[in-house]
């Protein structure tokens, strides 16, 4: 292993998070938090001298091979949360420096889930807070490579650990430029939001901390009332939002490059769009006909904006679907563990994921009734290799027995199955809230540290999709052979 | 499709009804009940003469390739089914056909879960009621195979669509000789459990009932009290027999041939034991130390009595595991979903698909850091074929596919998550009660006929492993093509 260059990138790292957290520095100025701003200012202060010293040293090789690239990527998400967690404690937001990571990886991991019972807190650590969602949502490496040059063509490999879906598509054939590219997109949508808000009638900040919670799919909520107490148009901005960042990013290359055939191909946007559309339509009938909301328009746009928040895991909620009939929350349920698009800034297991395997089963089954017929399993159109369909299995297999170990070492602490099955589902999955005790009205307090450990970890493999956790933890990984 | 081949199997399947069914005839001749008695007979005349007349017509050709193995298997466990429920609704046991149709379904299938409010009823229904499960635990098809010569090698299809696991063994290169030995083998036990079971003090009637709920994995109870009351000594006696019920019964084979050492060999055993054990001691701990035992010795027993039964998906409960610890209830839970051994008569996952869905990704995990690197999955120290392998991969998918949409259909009933979710696992694992409303001191009479026909979709689905079932409803199946 290469271990000089797994330190000089997190070195460079270290420095990256010093860069981010002058933006918290300047709106604790703006809004005259001497106490916030001195925090923000030291930490970013340390961290970039402290990386800059640290990357001083290069490596003597700058390649990255599959193993370094999950170790490095797991490695990065780490060190990026345990720095990014001291802010918290250090103002005292939270009680413990347990609770401060837990709040940190749950904003990384675009997942959401709070230990806070109350989430009103100063401007700048508030601001952030949800701008972890941001940088989670589409990755620190991914930014890394594109603003870092990199000798060779090693950084494939941190692309691939660090990107959502069962296989990573380069739009360009340099990994630089597809990276600068993917973040151009975000930054783009991003700024759109923004502005989209402020003309609805939110300021400045609101606008700005509420559009990184949307954008990365994350769903920290400025307020403890949350998105509810916003305006309808507001509302219905959040959703194109939520909606346009759980589609895999691809598609807007292909229409920025005016191709808009190559976007329309992709079987998993159909899925998306089907889904999300055909359930808001379901569910909309439910509610309506169950009385809990007075107008049709009523009834579809909560609808539309709780299956768009539990699809792209993004956890806002407008109405407590938990009083809602029982078919539309299973049916909710089951979107949330589907989740969104490969390659959007949304959680879950994938909707491209979902349909290899659905093929691949197909397959299967007509081969057992025809053993002479070997069908390859086509997306998009194009037949894909048979590595991505063992790997997609490997992947459901992972899923499961991560979740299976979760629940048994969470549930020691005696709370039901309800609260834990939906802890670790809301966790891995990136959704944020879960059912029960860690409820929408809920949070995950009263989980000792030692769950919330194992929490962290499935909020982390639930982001990194699995593998980089699991290497990093594997012997095999640290044995000289 | 051989069409006529399906009708002659069929009308077999009918023949060996009628001779079951003199079984609880005898039993209604002993006990005095000429009101169940005449119901018995005339069933039993019905189905074998009309089998006879039926049967009387050959096929032209005895061929039978993998899909009408699976179709004949799928229409020959409903067969049985729709004539096996009569004599619950002509008796009044059930009030409606579905119910006597769920009661008999679930006996098939040993889920043993139950719509009746009171399990007290005539002798000689009763013993239908269990005599169910020892029919359906070892196979209605293996049974025909074992008694009928069939012509040419295509019997291997229909033992393949019955048989429990990943991969069919055959220990013999015949088929019939291979049913032949799994019945001997199956009879041989249920003697043996029926004269043990009256040394330590039951009638033979309570004898036979309890063996057949034993062997067959099934889980019905003769009383309302269930298994807790009859004696300790009876209850190990339980134990012993359930756990031997569990393991593949090539196990049995081997030691009658005098080849211990190859019974050894088989890796999906020692997992069965390891975890069974295993977890009886852990589970034995937790109780005893929260003071719901008193001894180590009671908590032990019943500790291993629950392991036993929820591995097996047998379903006899001693003490009501909802009072115990969480961690001990979720380990049984998920000791429930991976279930007994392949070619046992236990349900669930099976362990074997376990051990080679985690070896399968582990190999994976290691072909993604060092990608020149392939191997093969192991199993029992040889190497197994890959298409195994998809297969399992497959049956994963095809398992969480059939739980996500049956649980979303019998949601409409708007019972709640818990109640809803342990129904479909424990229909489709054929494990018999769930929790919440279907748990160990509730039934499945609360759900609409709707739900109820899914419900028996499902337990039919789970011990017939999926395919037939599936094979039966693809369009494809009955395409002219």
């Amino acid at each position: 292993m290469n271990y000089k260059m797994i330190r000089f990138l997190l070195f460079r790292v270290m420095q990256i998070t010093g860069i981010l957290m002058v933006l918290p520095l300047i709106v604790a100025l703006i809004y005259g938090e001497p106490f916030c701003g001195m925090v923000f200012g030291i930490l970013s202060a340390v961290c970039l001298i402290g990386g800059a010293i640290g990357a001083h040293f290069k490596p003597d090789s700058y390649a990255i091979y599959a193993r370094e690239g999950f170790v490095a990527t797991a490695l990065t998400w780490i060190l990026i949360s345990v720095i990014g967690a001291l802010p918290f404690v250090f103002t005292g937001v939270t009680e413990t420096y347990v609770d401060a990571l837990f709040e940190t990886i749950s904003g990384l991991t675009t997942t959401g889930s709070t230990i806070l019972n109350d989430v009103s807190m100063y401007y700048s650590v508030q601001f952030w807070r949800t701008f972890t969602h941001w940088i989670g949502g589409m990755g620190v490496l991914v930014f890394i490579l594109a603003i870092m040059p990199m000798a060779g063509g090693y950084s494939m490999h941190l692309m691939r650990a660090e990107s959502p879906g069962p296989s990573v598509g380069k739009f360009v054939p340099k990994v630089r430029e597809t990276a600068k590219i993917l973040y151009m997109i975000y930054i783009g949508i991003t700024v759109l939001q923004i502005l989209c808000l402020m003309l609805t009638g939110l300021n400045p900040y609101e606008a700005f901390t509420t559009t990184f919670a949307t954008v990365g799919t994350g769903g920290f909520g400025l307020t403890n009332e949350g998105i509810g107490a916003f305006s309808t148009p507001t509302q219905i901005v959040i959703i194109v939002f939520m909606a346009l960042c759980g589609i895999n990013f691809s598609v807007y290359y292909y229409l920025i490059t005016k191709r808009p055939m190559e976007a329309l191909k992709s079987d998993e946007v159909k899925l998306y769009l089907f889904l999300m559309f055909g359930s808001a339509t379901v569910i909309a009938c439910l509610i309506y006909h169950q009385g809990i909301t007075a107008t049709p328009f009523e009834s579809f746009h909560h609808s539309l904006f709780t299956v768009a928040s539990v699809m792209t895991t993004t956890g806002f909620a407008t109405l407590d679907f938990n009083q809602w009939p029982q078919l539309a929350k299973t049916l909710l349920a089951f979107l949330m563990l589907t989740g969104a698009c490969a390659g959007s800034t949304g959680g879950g297991f994938k909707l491209s994921r979902f349909i290899i395997l659905l093929r691949a089963t197909k397959n299967e089954l007509i081969y057992i009734v025809h053993p002479k017929s070997v069908k390859k399993v086509y997306m998009d159109g194009d037949p894909i290799d048979s590595t991505v369909v063992k790997s997609v299995s490997a992947y459901l297999s992972m899923y499961v027995v991560i979740f299976i170990i979760s629940t048994l070492l969470i549930s020691i602490d005696e709370f039901d199955y309800e609260t834990n099955f939906t802890a670790v589902a809301a966790t891995l999955n990136n959704i944020g809230p879960g059912l029960s005790m860690v409820g929408p009205t809920g949070n995950f307090s009263a989980y000792s540290d030692f769950s919330k450990f194992v929490l962290m970890f499935d909020m982390l493999a639930g982001r990194l999709e699995l593998l980089p956790m699991l290497i990093l933890m594997s012997p095999r990984t640290w044995s000289k052979r």
